[in-house]
Formats: C-alpha cells, sequence, structure tokens
C-alpha cells in the first residue's frame, strides 16, 4: 500500500496524519452549530451529517448520521463500514466526478471543536503488557514475576464508562483515601501519586449475545477501530484500595481518548503478531489474524507556561501480549454480552527499555528516581498544570496514520460544593 | 405509619407486597402490546404509559413514559418524583374522585409480562456484608480476618451492565478458566461451583458531576429506589482469574434483579442504622440518616421438577456495615460521575449464623458441608435445571412493602455457535 491521492491537498503530505489511506471518524462543532459526525481529510473535515442528508452519502433506509457520535453506523455491522469507506474513497479521491459538491461540505479542521466521537456503552481496561506488568510486580511487590494467571487469561477488570472524555478535556486531581505504610489510619485528600497509561483503545462495533461465547476471529471481526487511551491513575488510591477486588476510585477519574477513530480497516496493513507465547494459551483464544498492529506511540509532557512538550518515552503497540481481538473474546468467554460502544483499554504500553516505559510510575520508578523535563524540572507523578499528551502514527510507505492527540490538562482537586 | 386504603381491594390485605403504601415502579407487556411503565397496586398494574396520555398524570412538560423504562422520570429529580408519588396515592386511594378513570387503565398482574424496570447505565457491586466477608476469608484463605482496608473502605468494583436482567431471565452456566491448585496448566469449560449472592440493589436517580465529589446525606438524596439483586457468581472462574484486578468473567455472565423497584420514599419509614463503627469512618463517610432498611430477605432454591422451592436462608439488609448512600458517596469521592440508571449492589448479606448466609459457597461452606432440600436432594453448588429465588418484605404495622420475587433458573452451558 503507498500514499492514495486525494483531491485534498494536504491529505496528500507523507507526514500528515489525515491521508485518504487513513479517513478517520470524529465528531465535531463550528462557532455556529451542534456536534455532529465528521471525517478528517488532511487539514479539513467533512461534514457527514450535510453529506447524509444532502444524498451523497445514502448507505440506509435509516439515517446514520443525524446523531453526534458514530454508534449507528456501527451497529449496521462489517458490510456497511465497508461499503462507506469505499464511498468516502471515491468521494475524496483525486479525479472524483463528485468533488465540487463535496467540497462545500468541508470544514476546516481549524474551525472545529472535537467531542467524543462514540457513546461508550461500557469500559474495560485490561493488563496485557507483559514489560509493564513484571515492571509494577517489580516495584509493587520487589520481584518481577508475573501474577500466575498472566500467561493464560488476558486479565481485565471493568472500569468507568462514565469518566471517559475526549482529548482536550481538563481532569481534576482526584480526592482518594490513601495510607502510608506506617500510618495507623487512612486519611482522605488529594493524590499526591497520579500518573497516566499509555494504552490503545479498541471500539467493539457490532453485539455479542448473552449466555453466547465467541471466537478469536469472530471478535477481531467485531472491532470497529481504534484511539489512543491515557487511563489517568491515582497510584496512592488504588495502592489502598485494590485488594480483593481490584481499582475503583484511584481509576474512576477520567479516561482520555484520542477524538479520531481509526478505522479496523485502515490499519489492516499495519497488523503485527503478539510476541511468542511463553505458554500455549487455551485453545479458545486461537485466532487466525495478527492481532496487533505496528502502531508507534510516544508520551509527552508539558508542565504549566512551558513553550513546549517533553518527549518522555517512545513505544510501540506490537509491544503487547494479548491482541485486543484475545481480550474481547476471552471478556465474551463467560457469556458477558458485548455491545456497540464498549470501549477496551490494552493495559498499559511498556517496551524493554525505561525509554520505552508507558507511565510515570515506571519512568520515575515509583518517583525513586525523578526524570527531567527540557524545562530543567523534575518530575516523578503529575503536578497541577501539567498537560500530558500521548501520540501515536502507523508508517507506511509515503504516508502516515495517525490518531491525533490524546491531551489532558491537570486541574486541582475539587472539593464539596 | 399504618396501612393506606386503597379502592383497588387486593391492596389493602396486610400480607399484599403491593398496598397503596408501596407503589413500586416496574415496566409490563400484555399479549397484544409493547412493554410499557406501570405501578403496582394490589393484583393489578397501572399503565403509566396511557394514564400520561389521557392526561391523569401531567407533571412534565415532556412525557415521561413514552419510554419503557423509568429513567426519564429518575432524571427529574426528587420534587417531581414526590409529585408523582402524591398523585398516584391521590388517584389509587380509598375515595378518589378520579377512580372510574383510573380503573380503565388497570392491567390485571396475571395477564403481565414483566421486564427490565430502567435501562441500567453501569453497575457496580459492593463488598459491605462484614458476615460474608469473614465467612469468604476463612473459606478462601483460612482466616476470617477482613482485609486491612474493610472497615475504613467501603469496598467495590465495576460490574458489567450488559448482563443485568430482570427476574424470570434463564441464565445459561459460564464457560471459564479454571485451575485446579494442583494442576500445571488452566483448563476452559463449564464452571462446576456456580453461586448465588443475596443482595440489595440501589438505583441512583439523579447524577453527579466529573470530578465534583458529593456527601453521604446528597448522595442519600440521589437514590431513586432499591431492588432485589443476585449477582450469580462462578467461584471456580472467579477464585483463578480475580489476582490482582478483581472478579471479571465470574460475575459478568448474569446479574438477576427484582422486576419492581420500590421507592426510597416507600422505605422511609424502615430505615435503621447501620451497625456500631469498628473503627471509626473518615469524615467524608459521615451523613445524618439512618442508611439501611429493616427489609427481611430469603433465599430459596428449587430443583428442576420439584413441586415447591426449599427456603435455604433469612437474613436482613439492616445486617450490611456499610449503607448504599455511604457506598454512591464513596463511589463518586474521586470525581466519578454518576449516573441516572447507575445500580449498585449492596454486596452479599450474610447473618451471623448459617441460617442467615446469603451465600451457597457460605451455606455449603465451598462445598465441603452440603446442605439438603425438601425434597431429599443435596447440593453443594447449583446444579442445571435448578431455580434461585430472592424474596424481600419490609413488614410495616398491618401492612407489607414488597419487592416481588427475584428468579433465575440455570440452564446449561452454551458453546460456540
Amino acid at each position: 500500500m503507498s500514499l492514495m491521492k486525494s483531491w485534498v491537498a494536504s491529505a496528500n503530505d507523507a507526514a500528515h496524519p489525515f491521508p485518504l489511506n487513513n479517513l478517520p471518524y470524529g465528531v465535531f462543532s463550528t462557532a455556529d452549530g451542534e456536534p455532529r459526525c465528521g471525517v478528517a481529510i488532511g487539514d479539513m473535515i467533512l461534514d457527514m451529517q450535510i453529506a447524509e442528508e444532502s444524498g451523497l452519502i445514502a448507505l440506509t433506509d435509516d439515517p446514520l448520521f443525524d446523531v453526534p457520535f458514530w454508534n449507528a453506523l456501527m451497529e449496521e455491522g462489517p458490510a456497511v463500514w465497508a461499503a462507506l469507506r469505499a464511498r468516502l474513497t471515491a468521494l475524496l479521491g483525486k479525479g472524483a466526478a463528485e468533488q465540487a459538491k463535496v467540497e462545500v461540505l468541508l470544514v476546516p479542521m481549524g474551525d472545529a471543536d472535537l467531542h467524543m466521537p462514540l457513546a461508550v456503552s461500557e469500559y474495560t481496561d485490561f493488563y496485557a503488557g507483559m514489560q509493564h506488568a513484571k515492571n509494577m510486580g517489580a516495584i509493587l511487590r520487589g520481584s518481577p514475576d508475573l501474577p500466575a494467571n498472566w500467561l493464560h487469561i488476558p486479565i481485565g477488570y471493568n472500569g468507568r464508562a462514565s469518566s471517559v472524555v475526549v482529548s482536550g478535556t481538563d481532569i481534576h486531581r482526584p480526592n482518594g483515601q490513601t495510607k502510608a505504610p506506617d500510618a495507623e489510619m487512612p486519611s482522605f485528600g488529594p493524590s499526591k501519586r497520579l500518573d497516566i497509561e499509555l494504552e490503545m483503545g479498541a471500539i467493539v462495533g457490532t453485539c455479542s449475545e448473552l449466555g453466547q461465547p465467541i471466537t478469536v476471529d469472530e471478535a477481531d471481526a467485531m472491532i470497529f477501530g481504534y484511539v489512543l487511551l491515557n487511563d489517568w491513575s491515582a497510584r496512592d488510591i488504588q495502592g489502598w484500595e485494590y485488594q480483593p477486588l481490584g481499582p475503583f476510585q484511584g481509576k474512576a477519574f477520567g479516561t482520555s481518548i484520542s477524538p479520531w477513530i481509526v478505522t479496523s480497516a485502515a490499519l489492516e496493513d499495519f497488523r503485527a503478531p503478539t510476541p511468542p507465547r511463553e505458554k500455549q494459551l487455551l485453545p479458545y483464544l486461537h485466532g487466525s489474524k495478527d492481532g496487533l498492529f505496528d502502531i508507534e506511540l510516544e508520551v509527552l509532557m508539558q508542565p504549566e507556561g512551558a513553550d513546549k512538550a517533553t518527549s518522555l518515552s517512545k513505544t510501540n503497540y506490537s509491544r503487547m501480549y494479548y491482541s485486543a481481538a484475545e481480550q474481547l473474546c476471552h471478556h465474551a468467554s463467560g457469556g458477558c454480552e458485548m455491545n456497540t460502544g464498549d470501549l477496551l483499554g490494552s493495559g498499559t504500553i511498556s517496551g524493554p527499555d525505561r525509554s520505552e516505559f508507558g507511565s510515570l510510575m515506571e519512568l520515575s520508578w515509583a518517583g525513586r528516581e525523578p526524570f527531567t523535563l527540557d524545562t530543567g524540572e523534575t518530575r516523578g507523578f503529575i503536578e497541577d498544570g501539567d498537560t500530558l499528551t500521548l501520540r501515536g502514527n502507523a508508517r507506511g510507505k509515503g504516508f502516515t496514520i495517525g490518531f491525533g492527540d490524546c491531551s489532558g490538562k491537570i486541574l486541582p482537586a475539587k472539593t464539596w460544593g
């Protein structure tokens, strides 16, 4: 696959995140209008609501784009997903017969605010990065040994959908219970060990049925697309609360996603295998396709007042041990119904070296080894006013599939109103 | 408070679960119609959709009952909740001027199928019963000692909303990964240790704001009502998966609720205090009201083919250590946004004696001490074809506030389709 040319000139730059090969799906608004679905092409956004109303896009009897999220399309399933992608490719490709009709429906990205691209039904977070699991074991328990089930189960836990927000949304530092190891009683107040987790989010497009398990290949076909995902984490709250039933308030105050859903179709050429299995997986977790993707990832931090961000870490989604399809298959293995709009966090993505670690907990080794920003400031964890950004790009020959930044700024904790 | 008389004669029986004092909210359908909201009064259901269409109920500019769940009313908040209760009390009370107009809107309960009374937004399950926590510690870890945080935090974890079903829905035995202690590898197949958990479910009526903690009193006022809740659990799946991130597939295949939402208003006279605090709670968990309710609870089991169910256990909701208001306050303490339709499971309710235990794990002491049913059969856990039922009643002077049975029958596990 090489760069597919568009008549939208900015989309033809080899480094631009939104070429015709990408066509990611978002929700935008301009000064005078309500949020509506849009497709990114170069520096422009195609207004899908008007495109549908005008008849340029007419895939189904009922409208898909009269709501400000992409769930209605997702519910239609893979055949309609493919038909839409083919139609958009035709409308936006170089030499398109309908260029003049489409041109008037383009909105400059600079004029647009971006919103949540989907209505999140439920949010599940996994723990599928081996290096991250080993690092957390070494930091918290003094041993990098994996939990006994880790090589057999794509371990996950249910998170909170209500706190998933789009990039650009400020996050208030959470309050919570914490307890110092030598304290007799816990105390309550703002988290002092606020962290990020660099993850990918897989978006479930079609549903499974309550009581009915699915195969890995069926799961793979159900995944509509991917976003970058920052699973903000309060390590001190999490440390005190998580035994015996897992993370709760330490993970419930915010989860940021990038604004554009990059479809599975756009990523197809970037499929990458999971690493060699250290223990053979049970047959229900076997699939026929490479389930990871070669996506370069980066974490950046910008303190309040600094004029640019410091790059903290660079890694790749293909570092994960379990794929999203394996995770989704396991998620439904007990008969759990999976639905349109379910969001699956991959788990923190860390490579083998510190330069590839995907959380501050790992980068500063639990604050014991603070790192230095380009401004000269040091950090163990996040301070109020810091902006954290995730970036992701899949690099093709002469083109880039980008996700758009996943950013969030930390504001001070709120108290009771 | 004594029995409030209705012109619906069956509602005036001291033992009837649905007197005028109760007025619980459900969703029903009859042979010829779509599901719609209804209010139980004696052996009848008041059709709220037609009551609203006909103008008998007119609380808001926009309709509340054109959808088959109670979320639209819940969103309106406590003033409208109180107004509706007052209006229903007037319409259904003895001597009501509009009796003739209301009478034609009553449907015999025997002609109705009951459906989910709410659209569940997110489901959270807590672990707030001290006796249950001690029993599980004794069974699983050989010690009844509570986890270090248990007396300080109303411990909870996020569950799966998509598998919450109404009473009467059959539940397929889940498949899952399990591993015997002496086995080298895990295996995959139907759960062999299928269990129930006797719980109450609290339904969140109004929303909190992302980033904003709430007080216990604010939380109490946000709770719209309560249902009985059976948190079906696969102990063998749970035992292998739950470290380190908590229950996942062992709890994701089904959660049953009773069909009628008993409002907080109907339960007001049955408030009961939480037991003495063994450690003082942090100030954010202090509220001004008694947060539990005096509700008698019972667990019954009926094997396939038996003509009646065996009572396994009787206890009371007031046995809990934490109230739903405390749980909801804690849930929002880190800034987690709580929403209309969120469902909070209380945690398993067990009293001090075996006759009060709220799970089969406890009743059979992990299967080591099977119990005998009235049919002469013994059980450690649930077998295919067994129906499990929860019952709940608050007993007033001359009247009863009932919940309606929370039942589910276990069907064999499904395999891949």
